[in-house]
């Protein structure tokens, strides 16, 4: 079995973890047939009860934002609400391969893709709703695609070139080998996130305090009855899949009025194909009230302005600086493998973080410290030199993060 | 404007006609979205109000019914139904770019085909009479896949070189050149063929009578009130397309019961994806009582014998044989350029050629001549040689073919 074979098993037995019966949606773009197919063979393998394809491609899909009739922003067909909600209701797992060229929407018209997403968001809310409660088993996971391949490696002699250097950095990112069985080392690779969520939710931290040589200087109160996520979770129908892959990150929600201090960006951050870099941002009572960018400011104040959500903090995710894509020292210009490589916070809507928020309004959440919002921003702000400390709510002082990586 | 780009604007402009504001639809392989992209920006460029893709792949089907839940074959998911029904409805133009492997579908259960082609076939009914009717217009045109052209040109020393070779050759048969514009030639193309399908309807035949050397010695009764068709259509909503591309085909129905003599076919029949070759059938009163084959002759009297009207005709068509496909000498292993070679028939449901007949009952159908069938075969008959002499109401004889091309 190749590297590409034992990927595309890892993603179906591990990611989705396909039961026998069950259907499987594969989302891909056409680009990468090859390897949807693989994802599909390994999933009949299980024994799934049928792979139904949903292929993109991002020329038609920059195509039609940028030609179709006006009016087709603010509609979403019938079939494609019974296709999504249907399969969702039913209990399919949805496998993604997700590989985007991170300019194709650059220079649409923002208000297309604004209505497009409300549109969608309304119209599949059902599946959203599966998706983000974990009704029903998903994984995103991607693939290169020249265009992708080619920003990432600028100096790459060849297309081909760029395209197996991506894919190096991938299988590494993604822990899949020559030798060993991916499915084994994410088996243990889970174990021991799990080891840290459940000793952070243990802890109960009453807030976390960010300092390093970059300048930032943060403390960050949690919310009451708060608890951690990482690697694995467990569908409504008890299958336990992993929702990204790679996966480093244990993350929880801040109390969205209850951060306060200053942020230091380490990375850059991509925003509808824009780079934000060389950024920081002050924060009073949670809200963001300074931003300042070396490099495209106007597009961040944007971002954190498009709705009174989007200026304050909804995640805070710990990632230790030995991780592989940390060390993979790459930008991949996708959040699902640089959400991966630092320690990083969003802005915009939290993730229901608080136990018993399955059941909230979403103004109970709000008074329970989570943010709302139609947005979520990841920003990266991990270093080598980064310390946490966590202070219980005895005031007890514990050590999260070392220079880091975890201090326990 | 490369030879492509012509061959995607005259789908668009001349198969589909695309209307300013009119949905498109177009169902392509992936390995073949380099060209379908071509036809989406086509049909942007006329103004169409959105293009929605409808991805296959020959690998997923052929994995599907290797693998898939018994069940599925009798089901079709109701996003699928409202995506064809739907989109029929609302008169959208249906693009198909076919492209398949002959082979692909060979060693998989027939039981499971037929139960997929039962189910969808109720299913889509809606979609289906929209397409059987002209309801909406619709157009089907081939290009090139790896698996298909080396089908076709086995001797080619490499994939690509097959694929060059069946790319010139598709161009030819679609009268796609790089000094002309083929939209032109086309208009000029339809124009003749309406011209000898009028002359057809005009003269009123009772009767064909077909001779040649290879043995063919076949008299057809025509229906009272039949008419004859070719090149274009005009749908339900008024807008002129064509079909199928290429399309040499000036096409009727005989009276199903009214055929008798003797039939030898002038090229092999590729039935999913074997091989029938030199055979001939013995009619008698419409129904074929002998059939021969040197190779397939099995295969030949299954698919005559899976229901009453398999083993009577359903279409009579004129093809001259001084045409671009025949020219060529290639089979395809493709109905839609193999069938504009050549003079043909086929066995099994008629087209609706009798005045009226969109409003009859299938019995009316039937009482008017019309056969009846849930198959659909073409084979070849045309040959150089071939004589065709019409013969009126009045018993007036009028050479139609002579040495296998119009004689008028």
């Amino acid at each position: 079995m190749n590297k590409l074979e034992k990927y595309a098993r890892l993603l179906v037995e591990v990611g989705l973890n396909v039961q026998k019966g069950q259907t499987v949606i594969i989302a891909a773009p056409v680009e990468c047939a090859a390897f949807a197919r693989m994802c599909a063979s390994a999933a009949y393998a299980v024994g799934c009860r049928e792979v139904i394809m949903d292929w993109g491609d991002d020329y038609l899909a920059r195509q039609k934002y940028l030609h179709a009739a006006d009016e087709v922003f603010d509609e979403v067909p019938e079939w494609r609400k019974n296709f999504y909600n249907g399969y969702a209701r039913q209990g399919a797992g949805f496998l993604r391969i997700s590989a985007s060229d991170p300019e194709n929407l650059k220079g649409v018209d923002p208000d297309r893709l604004r209505r497009a997403s409300i549109a969608s968001g309304a119209a599949l809310s059902e599946y959203r709703n599966a998706v983000t409660n974990n009704g029903t088993p998903w994984c995103i996971a991607s693939v290169p695609i020249p265009s992708w391949a080619k920003r990432v490696f600028p100096d790459a002699k060849t297309e081909q070139e760029a395209m197996e250097k991506l894919w190096e950095k991938i299988f590494a990112a993604v822990r899949v080998e020559d030798e060993t069985d991916p499915v084994q080392l994410w088996h243990e690779h889970i174990k021991r996130l799990s080891y840290y969520r459940d000793k952070l939710t243990e802890y109960n931290f009453k807030y976390l305090h960010y300092t390093n040589s970059l300048g930032t200087d943060l403390m960050v109160e949690l919310p009451e009855n708060h608890f951690w996520a990482a690697g694995s979770e467990i569908s409504k129908g008890g299958i336990e899949f992993v929702a990204n892959m790679p996966t480093e990150e244990i993350f929880s929600a801040p109390k969205f009025d209850g951060v306060n201090g200053k942020i230091v960006a380490s990375m850059p951050l991509v925003k509808d194909g824009n780079i934000i870099d060389n950024f920081y941002m002050i924060l009073k009572d949670g809200k963001i009230v300074e931003v300042h960018a070396e490099k495209g400011e106007e597009i961040l104040k944007n971002a954190i302005s498009i709705d009174e959500g989007a200026s304050y903090l909804g995640e805070v995710a710990l990632v230790p600086y030995d991780s592989p894509i940390q060390n993979s020292k790459t930008l991949f210009y996708s959040t699902l493998f640089d959400e991966n490589a630092a320690c990083h916070f969003a802005f915009g809507e939290a993730y229901p973080m608080v136990k018993g928020s399955d059941e909230m309004t979403p103004e109970e959440q709000k008074a329970h410290g989570l943010n709302i919002s139609k947005t979520h921003v990841d920003f990266m702000i991990g270093t080598a030199d980064l310390n946490i400390v966590g202070i219980t709510h005895d005031g007890e002082k514990i050590p999260v993060f070392v220079n880091g990586n975890f201090a326990f």
